[in-house]
């Protein structure tokens, strides 16, 4: 028999749990990989970004005209213009040769490189070419107005990206500008996903009553790829000890695995013996049994030689609000990310009816937005919990916080769209 | 020389012109794909998705407990409990061959089959089981309490998802719920990417003074990767009207690319042939030249033979805005998506600092989100447009309207997250 009490704790203090009894450090030896910066995107850097050269590099004008030295047009006005020698034209990716004197301009691009001696660019529609070697200015410019300084962007030796950051598009692009062909990023986190239970039939089956398809392989399949993650489909156990005993040794062993969600089989009842596994196969075993959740009350988390084993609700719709809220913290956690804002995509919103809540447990509420008398109004979902088609009715989620008892119809919402 | 002048027009504006321009239902035309489930996270759907059967298609135990005739149960409570007979256990998946009769009650797990006759389940918690054939209930349940009902969840013949509707975990799972191991969806948009410039280089080579890196296919081919879209790597054209022309053509005859993003060779200047090229490789040509837009005004929308051109600025901050604001719905047309709630990750914050714009356009000015006192603050990122570093420091972005004049240090404002 299971020596753990059903004893719930927070998602907070059940990652809490986690992370003081995880080897994190263990963890991310050799998690490295050297990879095509092509192929970078959304992957979580593992090395500090330090730029091996200034950017732009050069003096480069931002603007079409002429590149002058900036006090040659002090003071200048429509009504009181400069006039400068015209020396030439800069073409783009060419190294000017020659050194700018008081008095001189010399045409330029946008892109292109100021000429020693230079200091500014004049824009183009502030000038007149009067003739092939004359040129008049109706404005001035500041020092290094319109021109990007050769180490503006980014300085020599200077971390322009630290590690455990998330790549997105921009930051693809930086690393393009430095000449980072290939970077270290970490391994993507390997997540087997079984599910459990003799009422569980694969997808392509006519359910007998009783008899219930394969819902969590698929829809925790999706949400792990959501995560930029790797699903390992292990597919149906039977409620048997010793096949689920096996299934999870297998896991253990094998060491492509990160990480293992079982659903089903976490409920106080007849099936507990999932605990007694976990318990059995590796050090420390199960740390937390009962989240103060609703839905996702009956949760296990473990940890066995290093590894996570995650048993959810069997319910697809509590193993989903488990995978939004614990699980997917967890899986940040080991692909070396750092948090960083907008991980979650919210709206606000104003709550269309009352919702009630128990203090002491946190409750996702599901809402379907909706846009009326100018306002964007979240109304909940109807139903019962177990409804999938409640899911995929929702927009979004709110959460009803562990010490609220509730909140109010017209109240400002924030939602959390998934 | 072109016809088109460069009249800056809105995103807007922009958009419906394209909208009107373009055919869709010939686009639509043999853009299905059937896939399986098991791949189909992101992808969106091109059929209405019509249940075939009752979900859960049976009455299925909702708790642990004990199947009964809720009537049976009125005025139960601890003082005064109700007895009923026990006749047995249900079995997971098993199909009860009895009917419940009056004063009976059989044993059932979550997710059992209730018998014939019953109609409620009464929660463990509430019974006590006196001896093998007598169990005592200590609260009543109404009719259908604790059941989820044969086709409660879905009906059959009911249209639980739209075509056009981008697939999420959820949905995933609804989708095998109803058996469906395959799916039609749209196909995927190619997106050609070409950077042009005598000045851009290749990233593995050291650019020498007036040189640039090639930032935008990697850039560009990311955000077309975070739209889970295919980008098509057209590499690095230089400055030559023949050899753009020719590259455009091959892209305009070949099937597999649904749109084309060319950098640079859009501004005013001596490189507008991208306008003239544009304009002769099929009608109707360039349909919007010049964005209401701060970072973006350079912009060339063109559609020729039903294939979409889009002319984004050199600068790799410009070109990013650019796709982050107009490619981006243009591509969600393409996709056949429906647009729904939350396409963007958004917060609010409070603004640290007064941003001046320019009436009669949109300006997006990045910001870097830190917490201070209690409050999300958006600081807008200091340094002049071009540079990418910028960009890569910030967290997101916010956008002065048309005919705003600017915002206010201390004002609420929503920060798409980028």
């Amino acid at each position: 028999m299971s020596q753990t009490l059903f004893k719930v704790r927070t998602i907070e203090d059940s990652l809490k749990i986690f992370r003081e009894s995880f080897n994190f450090v263990k963890f991310f030896k050799n998690r490295e990989q050297l990879i095509e910066l092509i192929d970078a995107y959304g992957r979580v850097l593992a090395e500090d970004i330090v730029s091996s050269e200034n950017i732009p590099g050069f003096n480069r004008a931002m603007v079409d005209g002429f590149a002058v030295k900036a006090s040659d047009t002090y003071g200048a006005s429509d009504s009181l213009p400069a006039y400068l020698e015209l020396v030439g034209e800069i073409k783009m990716s060419e190294r000017p040769s020659f050194l700018l004197q008081s008095g001189q301009a010399v045409k330029i691009s946008t892109g292109g490189m100021l000429p020693e001696g230079a200091d500014a660019v004049v824009m183009l529609e502030y000038t007149e070419n009067l003739n092939p070697t004359l040129v008049e200015m109706s404005r001035s410019v500041a020092s290094w107005e319109n021109v990007l300084r050769e180490d503006e962007d980014i300085k020599k030796e200077e971390i322009v990206l630290k590690k455990g950051h998330q790549l997105r598009p921009q930051d693809i692009g930086l690393l393009a500008a430095l000449g980072r062909a290939n970077i270290k990023v970490f391994k993507r986190p390997v997540l087997a996903i079984i599910s459990t239970g003799d009422e569980i039939i694969p997808i392509n089956q006519k359910p007998n009553p009783g008899q219930v398809r394969d819902v969590n392989n698929f829809s925790l399949g999706a949400a792990v790829k959501q995560m930029d993650c790797i699903p390992f489909y292990s597919g149906i156990i039977k409620d048997d000890e010793k096949r689920l005993g096996d299934e999870l040794q297998k896991c253990l062993e094998n060491p492509e695995v990160d990480l293992v969600l079982i659903s089903g089989g976490s409920s106080v009842g007849t099936r507990d013996y999932t605990l007694d596994v976990l318990n059995s196969i590796g050090p420390p075993g199960v740390l937390v049994h009962g989240l103060a959740l609703k839905p996702g009350k009956p949760t296990i988390l473990s940890l066995n030689k290093q590894k996570v084993f995650i048993g959810l609700p069997g319910h697809p719709v509590s193993a989903l609000m488990v995978f939004d809220n614990l699980v997917r913290e967890i899986i940040t956690d080991l692909k070396g990310e750092t948090a960083h804002f907008g991980q979650r995509k919210t709206v606000e919103a104003l709550l269309e009816s009352n919702i009630f809540s128990e203090a002491g447990r946190e409750e996702y509420v599901r809402v379907v937005l909706k846009h009326k008398d100018g306002h964007l109004w979240a109304e909940p979902v109807l139903g019962k919990s177990g409804m999938i088609s409640n899911l995929a009715k929702a927009d979004g989620c709110i959460t009803v916080g562990l010490n609220q008892e509730g909140l109010y119809q017209g109240e400002k919402v924030s939602v959390t769209i998934f």
